[in-house]
């Protein structure tokens, strides 16, 4: 009676045949000929490698014998060699499914999808999951849309796992665009949008539900239709356990990923109770070595976990490599290389329901990881659908850069601000005051009290105790709002940093030890269209443009974006006396509020754990 | 730029939203609140058993805690029991999924889905997927929808696999109605139907490509718009290997079951194919020793690992049991005990794309087994979407017995034949005859041939030789034809045995010691409607009415039939000498065409492996 819950997802009525499938078909007939009438050949063969079998967990010899785009079939291919087949010697090399990320953001690196393919395509990644949740923040659906039609040029497969919810806490802080379940059908039906990515509102679930039940009733209501047009729902659960985990399981439709879990204790609970565990290892967060105890430890079956990257920056890619990168260090844990190598193929195509890639095997689209060393995860040679794109840890065929349209560019919709809108204001001489610490490389924050001094009605920045002024601009053309507190640990001795890149919503933050300095970064900012903005003593020290929704670069390559970078971290040590290591992106993540325990939004200054604002003054003049 | 083969499978354009859907979510708010609200309980708490958990292969204690259909948690449920909480004790006992049968036929048990349903609904069975290729030879499309409709009354979960293609061998016998891909939009679209049923025609890879390629490119059709509607394909591959193996697995849509495979050989190399090896232990047919060795001896991953009974007589499923009892065999063939458990819970839900069963977890339907003794696989409780419906082995709620409507009991189409019509004539006094050859608890016959006596234009059944006439009198209204030739092997002294249960077009096959018991046996099963009918010296010495287009009888529960074929068993022994194992299975079997040597079907001697109609009189009269 119940078997619409087993099959229902699938399709609705009212359904159309697309030509893709027509296409497929044909294509079927064309690889069965070729297997079965003695005169037709294979176009390349990958002869005489050590197949890593992903579905078996085994290495042996075979050939990798490939028509057009797909794979014939692996295993002894001689009687698929003709005259006109390309027969590559792969002896002594290990032939892999190429590797999926599937969770990463385009944004964490600043690169278009085209610049941050072109770095991860040579290290054996061939299937990108992004979720465009930033530029969503920013631009809504027109933002993602627009990244989506770039994914669409592209030789490697890329899909996108798209959010249900901006901002993430609607009424504490204000977004571009307020993405809702009204908005859902016309994002999920794109056929490179795989659905709807991490329910971000749901992790911190007594909250939410205590407080925000109607975001509950709104995602429920975007989950239910994803599900029921076949698409898939990513989840984020962080130190969730027994009823409030299983709620926020239930919350994406029962079947959900993880990828911000950091113990071994939470990975067994959520292997258990069902979820795709994603063991984030990106540029900065890394929690693989802690989660892989409960296999290599415990013995769990690993066939729902998952490794992801998450945020990677350039730098890291072009020195490290992305997934590959990734297996190494799973395998240095002491996990068996197939076994690391099931976590970025077989085990996360199966979570997707990719039906196309993840193995290789018969009919399948020939993406392929020839790997010189196993131990070290060496990518010698890439093949995306049959055509071999990279060697040697160098692309081999040309992808042109990719130029965003004007509407995307234009996503600061703020005049220049003058310094009186930055005062932070108060009467008499002495005000005790709030300021949210920062806590080096991490998103969770403190809280502390200083009692500061006031000048002409203005609290005055303390550089000596570290005390300064953090605001956030809204740059959305929408509450038009300045939310004013202090910052504890940021550590600049001079001028200002200003930055469109604030989580999630990426209105304009600043912080610095003179609002004059603070007003020229933000201006700065605005003028560039976005991105990041120092100043010393009213002179722009160094900058960096995100054109692209305030937080990507269209106009530069990763090796330029990352050489800038790096550019930015030495002058901010050396002309503003920043001590903090990497400043900006700890910055950007003082307005974060899904991590407790203070943020600033437009809004003024967030109490994560009690859902409101707070006064950054408490206790006037004196 | 590939990224719609990745999930254009998954839907079209023009998609409705169902009320099924609209109803989950509500669903899913109700458990949602009863998990974080401290004054809202379970209704039901499987308390302090030892929970079977599929997805990390592992046995713990923990509760399993139900709120109407669905599973709140499976944890500490301590806080979800309140003051109307029905608390079931398990202590002691394994607590599993229900158990998933991939691949079996109603038919083979003569039984309807109800009366099948309950008996293998107390053994753990919750989910039943069914290929119903036996009433669509017999009635097509209509067939198939009865036997979906009464599925759709059930507690249970009955989904159904159709064929794409009968007859199996177009133009070598006669169906009662030509499946081909035409019928695939209706049969397809019903939520019932999981997807396509095992691929016969394409097993025979070489023949099939050779003979009759437009056979292929009409299942192609069908395959492509299977998948293009998120439908699954099953295939069916016994003994292909390498190209033939990768070509049949490319025709089912890249991603297929096989439920033949018999040798460890075949097994490994289908399992490194990606094949999802279903192993048959059914009745008759038992390969699971055999195949296990695959992973018991080499250590192969077993995600694609499957447990399947195919055909099970009813006596068999009150005796043994079901899918508990092949579990069972399994373990004892040294497989760990949650990993046999696997291969009839998450391995299949994950090959199918079931959302909702095969796991204990948060949200997913409550169908549970209570296991009392693990290595015995007895089960104690059974529970179908939260409800215990079977306790000790007993069903103990009520499921009422289904008629089939009149019109799939109306198939055979044929007038009573006369005696004459049967006579395989000759000239002469002595011809020589082919005659298939009977290998006893095989499909596969031998090929022999006789020196045999004509009377006045007849040849003379010899029962000192045991060669007797086999005839497949076509009962469908369409050839009118009747196949002619001879059988050695069925060892019958007297009398004749005719059915209506002849693979896979359910002709009506006879045999005889004299062609007026056979004509009389043929008569009796067209006046019952459809049956078996057992003839010695013009009386009826026993028969069994299958009215359900004459494969299946809606009359008598699985006990009564399963005492009326042991008596029938008993007679064809007692009454017509005949001391072959089960006569009347042997029988159909011997029009099973995709199987070789020699086959009879209304068209005449099948020679399998050259597609053609040979003559049964070798040589004239002498």
């Amino acid at each position: 009676m119940l078997a619409r819950f087993l099959t229902g997802d699938r399709r609705g009525d009212g359904w159309r045949m697309k030509t893709s499938r027509i296409k497929q078909a044909i294509e079927w007939r064309l690889l069965i000929e070729t297997l079965l009438n003695p005169n037709k050949y294979a176009d390349l063969v990958l002869k005489g490698g050590y197949v890593i079998n992903v579905i078996t967990r085994e290495i042996y010899e075979a050939d990798v014998a490939i028509l057009g785009e797909r794979i014939l079939m692996v295993g002894d291919a001689s009687k698929l060699i003709g005259p006109q087949t390309k027969v590559e010697n792969v002896q002594g090399k290990f032939v892999s499914p190429g590797f999926i990320d599937s969770h990463m953001h385009f944004e964490s690196a600043m690169l278009t999808v085209t610049e941050f393919s072109k770095l991860s395509i040579p290290t054996g990644t061939t299937t990108l999951v992004a979720d465009p949740h930033e530029i969503g923040n920013v631009l809504g659906v027109v933002g993602m849309k627009a990244m989506i039609e770039e994914a669409k040029q592209l030789p490697n497969n890329v899909l996108f796992t798209v959010p249900c919810l901006t901002p993430d806490a609607p009424g504490l802080e204000t977004a571009g665009y307020d993405v809702t379940s009204k908005d859902m059908e016309e994002l999920l039906n794109d056929p490179y949008v795989q659905g709807i990515g991490e329910i971000q509102g749901f992790a911190n679930v007594r909250p939410v539900f205590a407080h925000a039940s109607h975001v509950l009733d709104d995602q429920l209501a975007s989950v239910a239709y994803a599900k029921s047009i076949g698409k898939t729902v990513e989840g984020n659960c962080p130190g969730l356990f027994g009823e409030e985990l299983a709620a926020h399981i239930i919350s994406g439709g029962t079947h959900i990923s993880c990828h911000e879990t950091t113990t071994k204790e939470e990975m067994i609970e959520k292997l258990r109770y069902g979820v795709s565990v994603f063991m984030r290892e990106g540029s900065s967060q890394r929690n693989m070595a802690e989660c892989i105890r409960a296999i290599t430890e415990e013995g769990l079956d690993s066939r729902r976990a998952i490794l992801v990257s998450d945020d990677m920056v350039p730098e890291d890619l072009m020195k490290y490599g992305h997934m590959n990168d990734i297996v190494r260090r799973t395998i240095a844990q002491g996990v068996d290389p197939v076994e690391a190598i099931q976590m970025v193929t077989i085990n996360p195509a199966t979570h997707f329901g990719f039906q196309d890639v993840g193995v290789l095997a018969p009919g399948k689209r020939a993406d392929i990881a020839v790997i010189g060393d196993l131990e070290q995860m060496r990518v010698d040679q890439v093949y995306l659908a049959g055509k071999k794109v990279a060697e040697n840890g160098e692309l081999i065929i040309d992808i042109p850069s990719y130029t965003y349209p004007d509407y995307v560019k234009q996503s600061i919709k703020r005049k220049p601000v003058k310094v009186e809108e930055l005062h932070i204001q108060a009467d008499g001489y002495r005000v005790k005051v709030r300021a949210i610490e920062v806590i080096p490389d991490q998103n969770l924050t403190g809280a502390l009290e200083f009692d500061m001094t006031v000048s002409q009605g203005v609290i005055q920045p303390d550089v000596g105790r570290d005390v300064l002024p953090l605001l956030v601009v809204e740059r959305h053309g929408r509450s038009g709002k300045i939310g004013k507190t202090f910052v504890h640990g940021i550590r600049l001795k001079y001028g200002a940093i200003a930055e469109s890149v604030a989580h999630d919503t990426h209105n304009i933050i600043v912080t610095g030890t003179s609002y004059e300095d603070m007003a020229l970064a933000v201006n700065r900012v605005i003028a560039m269209g976005g991105g990041i903005a120092m100043i010393k003593n009213g002179k722009v020290v160094g900058d960096l443009p995100l054109r692209v929704g305030g937080l990507i670069t269209d106009e530069m390559t990763g090796k330029e974006v990352s050489e800038r970078i790096a550019q930015l971290h030495r002058l901010a040590e050396e002309e503003l006396g920043c001590t903090l290591h990497v400043p900006f992106m700890h910055l950007s993540f003082l307005s974060l509020i899904t991590s407790p325990k203070w943020k600033i939004t437009d809004m003024g200054l967030i109490e994560v754990d009690r859902f409101e604002v707070i006064p950054t003054v408490i206790q006037g003049g004196i």
